[in-house]
Formats: C-alpha cells, structure tokens, sequence
C-alpha cells in the first residue's frame, strides 16, 4: 500500500547513525550503487543491525564444505517464496542470477522447484530447506542419507538448514516491516553485461 | 529435470497438424515472434486444443464492464504462483509488465499481493481471485458487497472468477505436462522499449 | 440459500439463445428428460458455453486407450467432492452408478475412496487424479511408473490429468454461480430400471 | 479393498455374545430390517460396545431444548464427510432424508453446507459443529452468541458440540476397522414411501 | 479468560447429584485427594457423564496385550497436544510421568513426539495414534504391517486407535467447556517421592 | 532417539574454545548452575555463536517501551510451541515461570493460549505473535490498531514480531541438530524457592 521502506522509522540522514553503522551502510552502495532497504529498515535499532548482518556473513559468506554461494542463495530464493518474502525473492533472485549466471534461475526455483530444470542434488537440497523452513522439520538418518548421497558433508548439512532458518527470520522482519526491494534488484543478472 | 517441451510427444513439424491448428500456431508466432511452448504441448491433442484457446480468447479478449486486461493478467500470475505453474507466471507475467505498463508489478504479486503497492481495488480483486481459485470458494453476499464497492460489476465478478478457474486448468496442464515457459517471456517488459 | 439455477442471469427463454446452443440445450433436454442446470447458468455467455462443452466433450467422449467412461467420472466425482461442488458430485454420480452399474460406488468414492471396495488399478487412479487436482502436483517418474503398474497408457496418464483440470474449472464456476444439481440427478441409478 | 464388516474380528453367530449385547442387537434388526454394521463390529468388545451406544443414545435421543432430531444428523453428516466416514455419511443421510422429509438434504450438507439451501440457523449451526469437529475449536464469547442469535440455547449449544465430538469418535473407529455401511441405507428415505 | 471450571452449569453441591455420580465423585476425590475437573464439567449431563467414563475405563483401565497403561498415556498426551487441550495434556501428562517413572517424558512426548528420545516401538505407535486422531486415517495393510514389526498385537492396534479416538472426543468437549486442569496436576510425577 | 546434545560436533573440552566463547559460557554456568544445551550446540561454530546470543540479547535484554520480560517468554513459549521445539518451549517455559511467578502460565501458553486465563493484552500479542511466526503474516492497518489498543506502542511491535522471528530461527536451529533442554529446565518455577 506504501512504496516507503518501512512501517517504522527510518534514519533521515545517515549523520545520525552510529559510526560503525554509516559505515557498514556506504560501504555496501559502493560496492552495489545503492543501499539495499533492508540496511535502512534495520538502522533504527543498531544492535539488531550489527548481530543480524553479523550472523548474515556468519553464514553466507563462509567457505563451505561443498555448498556454493549460488547454491545458498537457491535456498534463500525457494524458501523465501514459500514465505511470501518479496524482498528476498528479488534481492536474493537478483544473486542466483549472478553467480549462477543463469538468468532464469531464480524464477524457476521460486516458484517450483520440483519442476525446474536442475540437477538432483540441487533438487534434494530444496527438499530439504523447505522442510526446515517451512515444516521446521527435524534432521533425522534418512535425510541426512538422502543429503550425503549427492554430495554433501555433514557441515554442508548444518549449513543448509542455517541458511534456511536465518533467512527465516530475515522473512518475517520484511514481512513486519512492509520492506520493499528496490528497484534496482529486479532487473540484475537478467540481462548480459556489456549489452 | 528436461528442458523439452512436454513429457507428452510435441508435433516434430507443424505440417503434420490439421490446417487450423497450424495456421493459429503460424499466427502466434509472427504475431510474438516465437511459438509459445503451451501451443506445441496443447497440439498432439487437436479437440483440446481448440476448446482450450477458444475458452481462453472467450475471457482474455472479452470487453469486460471494468476490469481491464491488466488486471485480467494479474489474476492470472497471482493464482498461477499460488499453484506453482511455473509457465503461467513467466508467460502472463510478461503481460502483466506490458499491459500495466509497471516493470515491477508482476512479481510483487506472484510472490504476495498482500504487502504489494496495489489499490484496493486490486487487492480485493485478488484476495477474492484467490479464494475462488485456491479455496473453490463460494460467491456469497459479503463477497460481491465487497467486490462491489471497490468498482466491479456483477459480470465483472463472473469474469474474474472465471478467468481464476481457466488458468487453475491451465495450471494443471502445464504442471502434468511439465512444460516450460520459452526463455523469451522472462525479460519481456523488463527493460523499457527503445533501449 | 436459494433453490434458483444462478446468481448471475439465465436465458427466460431458449427462444433468446443463439441457435446452436438453444440446438444443444434442446438435444441434452431430448436425451435427459431435462435441461442440466448448467446448460442454463453457462447459456448467458455463448462463447465461454461452447468453449467448455468443446472441452467437456473432448475429454468426456474421446475414445481413451484404456480409460473408460465409468474411471472418468469416477475421477470428476472423486476430484469435485474434495472441491466441494455439489453440482458435480451429484450429477456425475449418476453417470458412476449408470456406467459402473454399481448403486453404492459414487457415493463410496465421493466420501473416501481410500476406503471403498475398489480395485488396486482405481486406487492409484484417484490417488493420481486428486493429487493433480487438489495439490496441483506434477507428474513425475515415480507417479508415471505407478500409473503404468497397473495399467495405464501414457496417453492415460493425460486424460486423468486433464479430466481432473477440467473438472477443477467446473467446479470453480458452479460455486462461483451457485448453480444447485437438478433434483432429477439425485436418484438416477440407484434403482435398478424395470421397477 | 474388501467387503467385509471389519478388519477385526466380528461374532460368528449372535449366541456367542452376551444377553444384553445379543438383545440390542435383535431390537434394532427388528426394528431397521437389518443389522448395521457398527453393531457387529463393536460386538467383539462388549464394554465398549455398551459405552458407545450408551453415550450414542444419551446425545441423539436426549430430549433438546430445540436442538431437533433433524439437526443432530445434519451434523453427523457435515462432520463426517469432513473426516471422510462413508458409515456415517450413509447412514446417518438416511436418517437426515427421514427425520427432514427432503431426500436431498442429506447430499447437500454432506458435500457442501455452505451452498446448501438450508436457513441461517442451520448455516451457523453448521459452521460451529465442523469448527469444533475438524478445528477442536473453543466455544468463545462471538460463537456463543452467533448460535444464540439464531435461536439455539446454551444447553443446544453443548449438544451441537457433543454431538459433534462423539460423531468424531465414530468415523474414526470406522476408518480404524473399515466398517463399510449397510447397503441398504444409501437408498432410505430417497423414494418417497407407497411407491 | 476464566478460571471457573466450565462455561456451562456445574453441580453447587454433590448432594444435588444421583447416587451413582456422587459415589464416583467420592472415590476419585479420596484416591486423588481432590475431584478432577472433568467430573464436575460432566456431572450436569448424568447420562452422558456415566457413558463418557464407562468408555474411558473400558479402554484405559483393560488389560491389553502388550500395550501397557504408559503408553495408553503417552497416545493421550501427544494426541491431545496436537488438539491444543491443556486438560488432557497436563492431566494425563501427570499420569505419563507416574506410569513411566520418568519424570519428562510427557513434556517431550506434547511438544514433539520425533525429537523425544523414545524406542522406535513408541515413535511408530505415536505416529499411528496421531495419524488416526489428526488426519482420521484409515487402517491399511501398511500400517498394520508397520506396528506389528514393533511388537503390537491387532487387539493392540485397535486400542491404539480406540484411545486416540476417545480423547479426541473428550479433547472437544473440554475446548467447547473451557475446563481448566486442577492445579495440583502439573507438578505430579515431576519431583521425586520422598522428598 | 539420542540423548546427546546435538547431531554435530560439540567441543569436548572448553579449553579448545576461543576466549570470549569460553567466557561466555562460563558466565551462564556461573548463573544457571549448569550450561544450557544451545551453548554447546553452537559453539562448533564460533561467529553464529556470537551472532546468534548478540541477536538474542538485543532482542531480550532490550528496555522495551512497555513489553516486559515476562511478556517476551511467553510469545518465546507459544510460538516454539506450534513449532513443536522442546528445548525452547522447555527452557523459556521455566522463565515464564519465573518472571512471571506463576507456575501454570508455561504449559497454558505452550498448548492453547486461547483457552489460558491470560488478560486481552496477552491474547492479542500472542494471536500476533503467532501470526507473524506461524503465518509470516504482514503488518497491517487492522492489526496494528489491535496491538495499541491493548496498550503496546509501535516499538513493541516490532519487538513482538522480532522476539517471533528470532525463536522461529532459534527453533530451526534446535531441530536440524536435536539439542535436547538440560533436565534442570523442567522443574525451574515450578515449585515455590524455600520448600
């Protein structure tokens, strides 16, 4: 109903934040060309900024055992679709696109999974996220067999159901605060550069 | 898990089909500049063809009292998101972004009409499209007062009803067929014409 | 809450219909004994009319390979009692008890066809119809398999699919109108002829 | 899968049972012409057997306040065909058809009340006894005077519920032992009697 | 909202009472040291109250095959939790805790019977007791397969499923009177005697 | 089917631990007497361990505007419920408990807040509390009219919702690795401090 970033306050100018926080908000619209709203939605309350992107880079930006970066981003994708997530079915979609350079990707996997023209372990890997995020299900031996049998360790397994319920969380504060994506995550990863 | 067309045989020319099925496959493809891939899933099966576009063009080409054809489209990519069919809300959402002339809109409401910058009018419009396909809700006198206020008419609300029960068919097809939406319909109306 | 054929409007009199569905409304008359209610709700709208009688008699008469008339409508009654459509269970329960021969066996698929004396082949059959219908599933390796175990075509496998589909959009439109089954469909086979 | 009355073991002849249990047996077969099939089924274990009726009796022939004989087998059967007990639904329909006098009221509220021409007494009624059956929901303030609006008392309203929750037991003993329904109750009370 | 014993009448005095009730109320209230609530909920509906514990005693207090009087206990508690009834779960939780000794069982068995550390006998007569009182599930030859392997007689598996199905019944009944636990269950069974 | 402490790794001794993990978890056996299970679980992981207790302080230990401690464990207790997470229902049951001081509150919450005798203010945050955890419902007009008018202000809000989301990740995290709750935590505010 609103196309504002937030249901509740947000910083009118980025003087009023905590060092540490201006910070961490310019260095990522150097680095992207813009400042993502979730950064925005989250300035108003500095300690859940820190320890929410704190726990964000925790996760997606660790080397895993044999999951990838495109990987953990599909997962985001799927589950935050089940969610009803805009924000991270755009910005996260706008990911898979990127480092799966694949273009088409991310539709696929928000909308059906089980339908979409990917490999079994990616397939598994769905299975299983969707069912920690959205049956918050229990791991138990045959999944875990399921999971090693195309490919995965046991940390990899950790990881997947992490990444699963903290974009969970990530789910529900967008859907609190009515945060929109911005514009400019729609298009990214769906046109090929140099065009 | 396959990129063909159908897990059902597709005509390997259009030759081999009857002249008016042919001649609509022809059209279609001059007229998008490809054949869209439910016209080569839908084409092994003459009788149902026919009756499938003629239903189609019923209630996609009608003059309706009020509702427009981008709000027609918009039904159908909410519902279609609803029911997982992959190849509605590539396809139509294209439509949506033509007709509404909104590069945004399609995806805000696949993933939730809910938290998307919409009237009322189309929230409502959707929340009923929503019950009649998801729920195989009843039409009621709370229903249509609500429907009514909002600025449709009573053959308004035939047609969205309608147009949500038409594709939850087309959906179904397309999920037992597994037919995927040609790459083409992912970045129609993304990019604005010109560029 | 109303014993009329619609909430939206019915032809007064056939004498207004276009010729060829007053034609067919006059022919269903001759052979029932009376005009099925959805005639009348579907005949203010003739193309959407004879798009779905297109449709309807496509499936519903089409010489399957191994589907016969008693499985398909077995399939619609199956499919519209998860759906709730009245309409639909009532009248194609008639059409299950006058094909099968069988007084009891609509109203035993209607109810729980996991509990009804059936054969294995009519268990998978329903199994697969509701999980097209109600879940909108996509058929997959495994369900193909299934489906030819106990004897069904490929081409089989369509027309379950798709009787299932279409019956979802009858359903659809019944509660959309409110249209009631004619009291006429109640009984008919459930007394044996001749008495 | 089978014909037969249970999946458990059911007396062979009436004189292995005891007194009481033969007597009401032989009262009811005097009585309906025949022997229902939960008689049989729960004869094997005579305590539960005289708790079952016992409470059954206490509930369907208590004297209500207005609560009729009518009403509690209309929500015998929307409850039933909500958990999917075909003994139920057949059964206790032909005792809809008899105490309503209407032959077809039975099929309405079994596949859809909410379309059912049946007054708003009964809608409410209705919507109350499968919101405690299918939701085990608490009576609240807002039920409480909805039902009292329509006329029901407060010691009605124990009986709706009551009636409910024992029916519940019911379908599910019957989908434990697979009782199927006597074939004769599909057709009582769908002809009118002297023909 | 209340802390009374139920929304419906309750007797002032036990001397208003016929004989028998009173004689029950008495014996609970000298073996237990106080009078569940349930009694005095029921005591307003004589008949229904004697009907409602025959019923209960019939299966709780039979000498099953192997099915012992803990794990009776345990298919009341987490078929209860999933019917959100605090009377049951608290109630017989305490007699879970009492039978079995161990002191938080009946919380791991509410909260989620597939992460408690149970044997897999347990876990599969949980899963089968939840399956026949949630989802009202049939007996099939799979199921029957599955509890035998675990050591449950047929007699066993009826028990099972009779006893999910009576405190479904009781589970509504309780939510339609709003009654509350007695206080003095919740810690029963938690500390050790003795101290 | 373990009574381990989680499916994955968790450090043998505390000496292998880094410094401030070491610490921290000496100081909460300091206070509690004994090491929360979580503690262990997550320090396999040392950046989501400082992530995940920075995020769960913020959220916790937080001076919100009107929202007590007390308040905050029960949507912790409600939502782990419906999530059916033992370790967290278990061990914020005993600080509801305690911040509360009253030893029913825990189990009335955790099985069915709407028939607890809790005050509207609690209804309403928990029916929220649920919404947003259980349906990942957006903020709306309508709710947040509920919400202020039993008295929270807008920064409770997000407060409700957060503490909502957070425990949905703590929940996940618990059931991917099957952390059981110590044994302390279930008798802690159950029996009065002095017996």
């Amino acid at each position: 109903m609103t196309s504002s970033i937030s249901r509740f306050p947000v910083p009118e100018t980025l003087d009023s934040l905590p060092d540490d926080i201006r910070d961490a908000i310019l260095a990522v619209q150097e680095k992207a060309g813009f400042v993502p709203n979730v950064f925005l939605m989250l300035a108003q309350r500095p300690t859940e900024f820190r320890a929410f992107f704190a726990y964000h880079d925790a996760l997606m930006e660790r080397e895993s055992d044999t999951l990838t970066k495109a990987e953990k981003e599909m997962i985001v994708v799927a589950t935050s679709a089940r969610n009803h997530c805009l924000y991270c079915v755009v910005a996260h979609g706008a990911l898979v696109r990127i480092y799966s350079k694949d273009p088409l990707l991310a539709d696929q996997v928000a909308i059906n999974h089980r339908t979409a023209p990917i490999s079994e372990r990616h397939r598994v890997m769905l299975d299983f996220a969707i069912y920690c995020s959205i049956e918050v299900g229990e791991l138990n031996d045959e999944w875990e067999a399921r999971l090693i049998e195309v490919g995965f360790t046991r940390e990899d397994i950790w990881d997947i159901g992490a990444v699963a319920a903290f974009f969970g969380l990530s789910n529900r504060l967008v859907n609190l605060t009515g945060t929109p994506p911005n514009a400019e995550f729609y298009l990214m990863g769906r046109v090929p550069r140099g065009k």
